[in-house]
């Protein structure tokens, strides 16, 4: 497996053109706020002032994790696979909004602990029946982790689309991806760790004490790959993959809350050109989120008190994508619409 | 002219149905965060559990502002009747943003100061070229106050939608909003005023002044609808008519901005219940809209950094109202979709 190579996104020459068309529009100077800052963004990854978005797609990534025998979530695991039979007959929060928008679906099972036989609609991506317990051993491989990323990249390497949203399901993963994000950034494991699918005050402190044990236990992980195979999932390792591939591919990467964060920090890590090619959807409910965005120094798009993954934030934010490119390619300029410009 | 009395949103019953319906649907309790709360206000609003959007629609009411003699924006007053003309040419951002969520769009003449003559696509409720300058005398009579108003009321008591936004354009428009503002709230002029369509700081001094000084002349209104004629808008006074009977025919109503705001201030003085109705749509980058959201308790859903008016914010919000009545409608329940509920 070879990590692909990310060009920077940025382009002075190109950068002002856009400036320029989008100044010209018939609006006060900056009026549009994000959404400016957003159709130059992608005027930046699609390297043209003639921004289009071309079948904006959602992969949700679903995987276990073996740490849930610690007792880390408020939900059984067998919600996993529940889930992704709920995504199949399009009963989930993730189905309802991306059919609202336009937005096509991907379900992925990258290491679900369930044997589903063959679905229409789902794709299997299956390494293992969910990860170790990384409470005593590492959550996979270091070969398997490579194997997940390798998938994640492959799954992208023919999409006909340039927007990506990441979503995932995965009963146990905001623990794993607290572990991923205190790893990768020094952030106190306590700063990290929040209430996942609704635990008690309790239940969170428990968390963090399976987390801090873990780090303690692990204390040689250090490499962003080792620290993913070490302490993530299935679905994250696949999900970083499938991220730096749509970035090396000049994609749009739409980024949802917690857990796909923390898939992308660890792209990050290996990449750091990607956050070029990243829209932040929104900031989760999920407490560690805000720290992680800020890490990233990452202005997400919404703040509608989300946490539920899926992808779900993707979606919601696809409109603000759409609008940014048609403000752009549709408004009257000053001149054409013969609109008087500010007084001197 | 009569004020329509607006009933009460609340009833306990249906909100505990509603609590129902939205915990059963297949997600961690309250994991869809303000689109839960969405989705229970437009239940109240529609008195069902059973919601829907139907035929959603802006009104975009234009009127200047005779205040503009004391120099306060940095655009020439001509700039409204060039913004209409844009509207009607489809080439604003208004017009994009509607045409991309599916949103019909109504333009309203309320008191441009110019001589559109018989245009498709305008809707003729002009009652004078524009206020009088509220610097020297009332913005407008009593009696043209109630007209407005009147006039607001008759264009919403036909409308077949039940949802309604609300946007404007009228150079000089941001100082006549921030007076009301000031009037109304008991917040100091200086944290009403901000720089509008984009004045320097120099500029924003001199319109605080050009408030306070008028402020001091007009000390007699105190009584909403006094204050209102005094320094409101054809638009804005015409807008909270149309406020006031969308309220009373149940619909749900997108509030924009600043100045959309501030009619809704004045409606609110009028009718409090109104408030039960209102979807606040975005923050405004313009100063002084936190704190009138502030003031009104309002929990704005997106925080964008706009700052154009002409209601794109409502057009913005549009798909998140669609998201939070698709989830109710389209979800799986616990029970339906077989998945397992939270550990005791």
């Amino acid at each position: 497996m070879s990590i692909p190579t990310i060009a920077a996104s940025s382009n002075d020459t190109l950068a002002a053109s856009l400036d320029q068309a989008i100044n010209n529009k018939t609006k006060p100077l900056g009026s549009l706020g994000v959404l400016e800052s957003l159709a130059k963004q992608i005027g930046l990854i699609q390297q043209t002032t003639k921004i289009a978005l071309h079948n904006p797609a959602i992969m949700v990534f679903a995987g276990d994790h073996g740490v849930v025998a610690e007792g880390i979530s408020a939900y059984p695991q067998d919600v996993t696979w529940q889930m992704v039979e709920n995504f199949l007959a399009k009963g989930a929060a993730i189905n309802v909004f991306a059919q609202q928008n336009n937005c096509a679906l991907h379900i992925i099972d990258a290491g679900v602990n369930h044997h589903f036989g063959p679905r229409d609609g789902l794709i299997d991506r299956k390494l293992a029946n969910g990860t170790q317990n990384f409470s005593r051993q590492a959550a996979m491989s270091r070969q398997t982790c490579e194997a997940a990323l390798a998938s994640g990249m492959a799954l992208v390497a023919d999409l006909d689309a340039n927007v990506l949203g990441f979503g995932e399901m995965g009963i146990g993963n905001t623990t794993a991806a607290a572990a991923l994000m205190h790893k990768l950034t020094g952030i106190a494991v306590a700063d990290c760790v929040g209430a996942g699918t609704g635990l008690t005050s309790d239940g969170i402190r428990h968390k963090q004490d399976v987390i801090e044990a873990a780090v303690a236990l692990h204390s040689t992980a250090i490499e962003p790959l080792d620290v993913l195979a070490t302490f993530g999932g299935l679905e994250i390792a696949m999900m970083a993959g499938a991220m730096l591939k749509a970035a090396e591919r000049r994609m749009v990467l739409l980024i949802d809350g917690f857990i796909v964060t923390s898939a992308l920090l660890v792209a990050a890590r290996l990449q750091p050109a990607i956050l070029g090619y990243c829209v932040f959807s929104h900031c989760s409910d999920e407490s560690g989120h805000q720290r992680m965005l800020a890490n990233l120094n990452a202005r997400p798009l919404l703040q509608l008190g989300l946490r539920l993954g899926e992808g779900t934030g993707c979606a919601l934010a696809l409109p603000l994508l759409h609008a940014s490119v048609n403000f752009l390619n549709q408004m009257a300029t000053f001149e054409s619409a013969q609109v008087s410009e500010k007084a001197e």
